[in-house]
């Protein structure tokens, strides 16, 4: 069917979008990672547990089970970089970084063309019925570009 | 048809990020975009000119006819920030922002679901063949996500 070259597109398109990221952060020390990407904003400790907690919540969203490490949650979305919660260190978010994306992507790559249409679990059925656009591919697009967004700001680290 | 909610998904994504730049755009004064989003790295001013570039060249990629401003090219994609080619005002820029997006984003409402599946202007029959996924709706994707990427860095002139 012509529609699943487009579900591999969008995938694809997030599953290297991970793949850049990977590599950027692979690329930076935890020191490097520890800086504000500009002066007195985010640093990047902050943003890679926030980006991991932000995709680890796609697994209940997309009705894929629980999240893996739903404390991330609090620290890293709910309450900003100052907040002066006790943060994991980089060292355990780097794993955690490699592990929830995995478990996210081959979930994804799972996922039918129907499914790929069908509601994400944060809208009701009557809502659904009035809006078909908010779907598991919204969700998807949508986390592509909010990780294309923080990626945006942590290669500003790079000297 | 049931891909037609897929295209429309994908150009209100575009649609709204451009929006949420507009209006971040517009909230900066000429003085805080001429500043550069963290020390030593690209000014708003460069990476205003620099996103209205790429998607002034989304015309002739996706066969919409010539760029608006060609010239921009040359100030702001082959060229780095601190290159010292004149570049045009900000006040000159905003405008372009405008024009060239609403250009892009009334052809692209144009499309049918056959033309988004087409390949771009930039890749061969031949190679189309082997690589379908080459076509329109993987560069509004990716210009989409490229967007995001500036957006959060020019979201750091914020005070």
């Amino acid at each position: 069917m012509e529609n699943e070259i487009i579900y591999k597109i969008v995938l694809d398109t997030f599953s290297s979008t991970i793949k850049r990221a990977s590599k950027l952060i692979e690329s930076f020390s935890d020191e490097q990672l520890s800086q504000e990407v500009s002066a007195s904003k985010n640093t990047g400790h902050y943003l890679l547990g926030h980006l991991i907690a932000v995709h680890d919540n796609m697994l209940p969203l997309l009705g894929f089970g629980e999240s893996l490490y739903p404390e991330l949650l609090e620290i890293f979305v709910k309450n900003p970089d100052k907040s002066e919660l006790p943060k994991p260190s980089i060292e355990q978010l780097r794993t955690q970084w490699n592990e929830v994306n995995n478990t996210v992507l081959s979930q994804l790559k799972s996922l039918t063309p129907t499914q790929w249409l069908a509601k994400h679990t944060a809208v009701s059925d009557e809502d659904f019925a009035k809006e078909p656009h908010r779907n598991k591919l919204n969700v998807v697009l949508s986390r592509t570009n909010h990780l294309s967004y923080h990626l945006g700001q942590i290669g500003l680290l790079k000297n």
